[in-house]
């Protein structure tokens, strides 16, 4: 019995897209309704076909779906909240896939009923943006975190649940505050970070470019992937979380200074105690298959 | 006509090991001995069989060579250099692979003849460690930067370049210092900040490891692999190469500082033209075949 047999896709992008395709390749009997606010895209999405539909306004999308995901920029979800408010069943779920979910809660409780919202985040994903970027199994091995409102239909947040174990996700349930704080260390400031460093070695004097780009394996081409990311999805998450980021980066900031100090004086043993210990952390990911065993991320190297 | 015909390798854990592997695969004819001073490293190696010969002590590996590889941490160098110098042949080159290349050529030439020392720095590698983790395609498609002193034998040189070529890389030549300031911004500085946010995650006291470890597919996972390298090696490198790399985290503080203040102030604009900047170096070094061109390091999804 599937979770759903109607589901709409709003926003065809990587995550949008993937959504679409791994419910075409797992729930082939579900119907599935695209739209996207770009006409490329839309005419993109048509020629993929990886949606049954893709109707030109949002509010068309929704009329008869029984699960509405929203994969839009989490600054983009009030707008569109508003824009299938009138048009929803009274009967179906909305769902998204936004990197903070606190905001997003707000946003589409401000103009739809809160029992139906069942927000969820999955946390997976590539640098690569647009319809041609998804595939169906990037969610595979994944978790995706839903995080019920207080008026969340339980009985819907079973059937999200199911509906992303279908996908090949593992489900955890938390509080949206709690997601946002998680999600601001374990993405929210690797990002920032990463677009920090890149946008530093690129405003450089002493080296050139093309300095950075030739020697890049040292260490450097590893920022430049999530540095590659959606600027738009991502100016809006900063946006959204102001407050955990602030607090995970002043955290950072203090052990980055630390650091700093044990160089400036020479402090080989701060140093070496600091860098011992974080390889178990790496080996817990692979471990728990959040990343490859193969050294160098299984880079090819022939 | 092969660059050298007997080389000797000292220090034989990931570069070390994967140089003899390479050298047996692309130089075939060559003698190649090994040195390491862990007695559990020796034994390995032997086992492994990628050298013609493991010797016991240091001394007794360079006493017929025509090129010693010194690949130990750069703390190292100065006090192999004074193992070697009794028993160094009059016209072998000394080349090592550190990653710092003033701090080195000084330790070098405080024990050896200038004329025969010729540092060099192969940027490659993987966050693994040890005999067992080299492999012979390491350096193939990867820059080798050779940074011959002022005394250096030019001839040596040329050999020394010609010798990473065969190995499969690319070579260019650069003063010591203009290395050390182009390694620290694509090389030291993320590894810096790459154990500093692994270091923060694994402190913090609201966010459990194990969700760290579950959601790092957010893109906290990236950090984790060269947060994972080895720490002696790392240490030696930050107290070697002080100058660069205080340098070059004072921009990157200041840059943070700036993305920061944007996101206090709600300022999505500045956030936005940092955000859509960084793309383009990552399609250059993607370009230049310094990456993997497919999605998220070609990492397996399924």
């Amino acid at each position: 019995m599937l979770p759903f047999a109607r589901v709409t896709v709003i926003g065809l992008g990587l995550i949008g897209s993937s959504i679409a395709r791994a419910v075409r390749d797992y729930m082939p009997s579900v119907r599935l309704t695209g739209h996207d606010a770009s006409p490329a895209v839309r005419e993109a999405a048509r020629a993929l076909r990886f949606a049954d539909d893709v109707t030109d306004t949002a509010g068309a999308a929704v009329t008869d779906a029984d699960l509405v995901i929203l994969c839009v920029p989490v600054g983009a979800m009030a707008a569109v909240a508003a824009e299938i408010a009138d048009e929803l069943p009274a009967d179906a779920i909305v769902s998204d896939v936004g990197s903070c979910k606190a905001s997003v809660a707000a946003a589409l409780t401000a103009h739809l009923p809160p029992a139906q919202v069942i927000p969820a985040h999955p946390v997976a994903g590539t640098e690569q943006s647009g319809p041609d970027a998804g595939f169906a199994t990037l969610f595979r091995g994944r978790w995706c975190i839903v995080t019920p409102l207080a008026d969340s239909d339980p009985t819907g947040v079973e059937r999200v649940a199911e509906f992303w174990r279908r996908l090949g996700a593992e489900v955890e349930q938390m509080a949206p505050d709690h997601h946002d704080l998680v999600l601001a260390v374990t993405s929210h400031l690797p990002h920032l970070i990463a677009y920090t460093i890149v946008g530093t070695a690129d405003d450089l004097e002493q080296v050139t470019e093309s300095e950075v780009i030739k020697f890049s394996a040292g260490g450097f081409r590893d920022f430049t992937r999530i540095a590659a990311s959606d600027p738009v999805m991502w100016r809006d998450v900063f946006l959204s979380n102001k407050d955990a980021v602030l607090d995970m980066l002043q955290r950072f900031s203090e052990d980055l200074s630390q650091l700093q100090r044990a160089i400036r004086w020479g402090d080989g043993d701060a140093l070496y105690d600091r860098f011992a210990r974080t390889r178990a952390i790496r080996r817990s990911i692979v471990d728990q298959g959040q990343d490859d065993a193969a050294a160098d991320f299984g880079r090819k190297h022939d």
